[in-house]
């Protein structure tokens, strides 16, 4: 049976998004896996960006893709890409589902006429992988700045403020979990962009249970891990060292993890982060979190050599991103990297080969 | 001109302190050292800690060392040490200091009458330092409960409370800063051991500014350094994201590094911690001056395999110390490792090596 497709979305049209996947395309990258790929972009400044990097000498070849309109409703839009032919019969280096732009895309240059589209991708991306249609979505950068500046909203009403809050509201999550991901180790924040006064507040019973809830269901059906094996971090230097440096530990986050332990998980009370990241205990787990941003990921980035992959456990579906931004100075022109983007389907693509969803 | 020798505190008798010194002389690692190597223990606890351990297999030889009477003042020690052969002039491995305990020494049994043994190591080794006798201080490992339930006081008057805060009031610095190094790095702590919530109200002016200007001292005077470049962490996420994750950056820390920039000092500004820790920052660095504690010692011993070494900058003398405890269990068993005594003998010489101070 056909595996099911990995869907890029390129994101911002003046950024970079479309230029690291046209480098994946030539380097033949996006064929090191057994499934097709689909890419959400606008199919004119998909050309006109390949052409302007053929020119800066970035491409030396033309990828070959296959278009199909993306622009019908999500039922009818699934109907028919179920019929086509996927880019694994074809010499086609991915199906370029087009989303048309509002306006003229101009590299390096946002116009928030385009925002709309940008959102779109995203809606598109959330209807097919909801619907199984696709294995995992794989994102690229947008610019926050633009689709507020436009007025894009989220379901409930708020302003637009990140691909997660949006795939959240979208699939009806209470609670997403933020994993960093790279050959060394897989870490997910209980907190995550929180200024730091404002961490121990929010080091709740209820927010550690459900970030460990979310991490044990997700390393069980996304990553297809019958036992997983966690290691979590205490709050305080030395997990508070028995009450003398804190009581979050055994106050809130140790009951926790003991309610844990009782149902059978194999999972740890909270340990101290210096000794936690060490290669004996590292070796010993499968994921790791830690309380607050600065705990875990500069340790994890620091191994990380640039193949660190985010993504978002508690959601229906796989989704990985790059981990990094438009860099609008450098669409069009070269210079960007593609590492970012690779790794991220290629952890889309274990995660998508070991997961209990359709896959 | 013959260097000035190293002196290692065994420390607290029960523990493994002595194990490790008596295991690097027999694999003739203190020979590794252009410098005599002093070891402050009781004579008589050495000896019978060298029978146990040659009984138990882990010595198959008896090290040999040259035993001197340190129970004199420190005016008449010191100058009778001077005129003593040192180790290098001689087959012994080290020069012992003898330092008598208060009771009969058993392996693996905290007495509190040799408490005061411990605390005169930690004097005489002050002295030595201080006089520049000794080059450096290697502090092997205490039982900090030891000597408050022998009621030893600081000089101020307040309970013993660690080899840091000893050397501090001997000194009589106001402010001393802790250094984690090893091969990969070498991070300063703002804050020690402090209750996560407690580290933002720490994070002052002063104490940023007190801490930089420690760390540029001592990158100079101690390892020789003449245009040290440091890289400092932001306190919050993102080094605050310009104000969005917290103001501490932009109100307390980055107008005291500009203070520093003005003066020519070569050091950043707040830099987002995960960013930082990347082989691209580190290897344009010669130390990281991280917040606090779980910012910068999980990524520093994650990449340290045990090679860690605790500095204390700040005193009037090179200090270095072995990073692991007591471990009551393995005192005269066996079991113990040695590679941070050996480490931190490393660092000491490296640094005396380099120091401007007589060394």
């Amino acid at each position: 049976m056909q595996k099911l497709p990995l869907l890029i979305t390129t994101g911002e049209p003046a950024g970079i998004g479309m230029d690291v996947v046209l480098i994946l395309a030539q380097e033949g990258k996006l064929q090191d896996f057994a499934r097709p790929i689909w890419v959400t972009a606008d199919a004119e400044a998909m050309q006109t960006r390949t052409d302007k990097l053929v020119a800066a000498g970035v491409l030396n070849i033309c990828p070959a893709w296959q278009k199909v309109d993306a622009q019908v409703d999500a039922h009818d839009f699934i109907e028919k890409l179920s019929q086509q032919p996927t880019a694994t019969d074809t010499d086609s280096a991915f199906i370029l589902l087009d989303v048309p732009c509002g306006a003229p895309v101009v590299a390096g240059q946002i116009d928030i006429n385009n925002a709309i589209m940008v959102a779109r991708q995203l809606e598109i991306a959330h209807q097919l992988a909801a619907s199984h249609t696709v294995a995992a979505i794989v994102t690229g950068p947008l610019q926050k700045s633009a689709l507020i500046d436009a007025g894009i909203k989220l379901l409930d009403g708020t302003m637009f403020s990140g691909h997660t809050e949006f795939f959240m509201q979208q699939s009806g999550c209470d609670k997403v979990v933020m994993m960093l991901a790279n050959q060394a180790m897989k870490v997910a924040l209980v907190t995550t962009h929180l200024a730091l006064k404002d961490v121990p507040a929010a080091i709740t019973k209820d927010n550690v249970r459900q970030t460990v809830q979310i991490v044990l269901d997700d390393m069980q059906s996304k990553f297809g891990l019958k036992k997983p094996r966690i290691l979590v971090c205490g709050l305080n230097p030395h997990a508070g060292e028995g009450g003398h440096l804190g009581m979050e530990e055994i106050e809130i986050i140790n009951p926790v993890l003991q309610e844990f332990i009782a149902k059978g998980a194999d999972i740890s009370e909270a340990m101290p982060a210096d000794t936690l990241f060490t290669p004996r205990h590292l070796q010993d787990c499968d994921a790791v979190i830690a309380m607050f941003h600065d705990q875990g990921l500069p340790v994890l980035k620091s191994h990380g050599f640039g193949d660190t992959v985010n993504l978002t456990l508690g959601l229906p579906y796989i989704r990985t991103s790059v981990d990094h931004g438009t860099a609008l100075d450098l669409a069009g022109r070269g210079g960007a990297s593609a590492t970012s983007l690779y790794q991220a389907l290629v952890m889309a693509d274990e995660m998508a080969n070991k997961t209990l969803l359709p896959a």
